[in-house]
């Protein structure tokens, strides 16, 4: 099973495919999409779909696991944020995956058994779980790699 | 000039084209776009995208005027709202129109020159600018005929 784990942004969006093959987890590919700020929402999400739409036909995964948010201090953030991850669900339907929403809290609870571990602790067990030298870089990229662990400790 | 006027939603998205010949508007196409709460959210997205697709295939506006949330008292509606915004942008940017958003506040002031106008006021204003009989019905088609409206009235 391949699956494309997504941490939905506008200004940069992380993702992270994995293999898991008898229940272990490997690394195939992770990265970010970056936007820039001086282009209008439309052009950002056009990016956002087009770039994703790439590293799915190049990567091939069968299964999407996006993070959801549930709360936001910030409106207009979340909001924005919103609009990615419509273009994002839309990307992975468009391309025939399966796809499956993670709240922070489920993240938290399949990687470390605690809803309250501290953004280190879940970016820590990504490297011990993937058997990687360092934690993947940017914070994006560990991010959308914890929404794809989720999924396959879920799926099991 | 031949505006698209959109008023996003999930559940029910309103659409509203109209013809801008000689600084007059006229009514071309309204209609609503509707996806079931039974439906997956990129399911309910893709409905949205492709029938919106549809739509701009149809009617070939030059340009899109997209009703913009700036707060939410209910964030959940908000993010929801706003992932059918992302979409909706898509696919006007995909098709190569020209996106303009207006706030609530920039429709209600363009159509009735006061900021607190309420909505059936607003509504009434659709219906004595573009000249119909009515008020279209869903309130989702005059909605998104008046930020078709704000745009021509922008552009003068």
């Amino acid at each position: 099973m391949r699956i494309l784990g997504i941490d939905p942004g506008t200004g940069i969006l992380g993702f992270g495919v994995i293999d898991v093959i008898k229940g272990k987890s490997q690394l195939v590919d992770a990265g970010v999409i970056r936007t820039s700020s001086k282009d209008g929402d439309a052009e950002r999400l056009q990016t956002i779909f087009e770039e994703l739409t790439s590293v799915i036909a190049e990567t091939k995964p069968t299964e999407m696991a996006v993070e959801k948010l549930f709360f936001a201090q910030n409106v207009t953030t979340a909001m924005t944020v919103s609009q990615a991850r419509g273009v994002v669900l839309l990307a992975g339907k468009q391309a025939g995956l399966s796809i499956h929403e993670y709240t922070p809290l489920q993240i938290k609870q399949a990687l470390t058994g605690y809803g309250r571990a501290e953004k280190q602790q879940i970016q820590e067990m990504v490297r011990v779980i993937l058997q990687l030298k360092d934690v993947p870089k940017p914070d994006d990229c560990a991010d959308a790699l914890a929404a794809a662990i989720t999924h396959s400790m879920t799926m099991r």
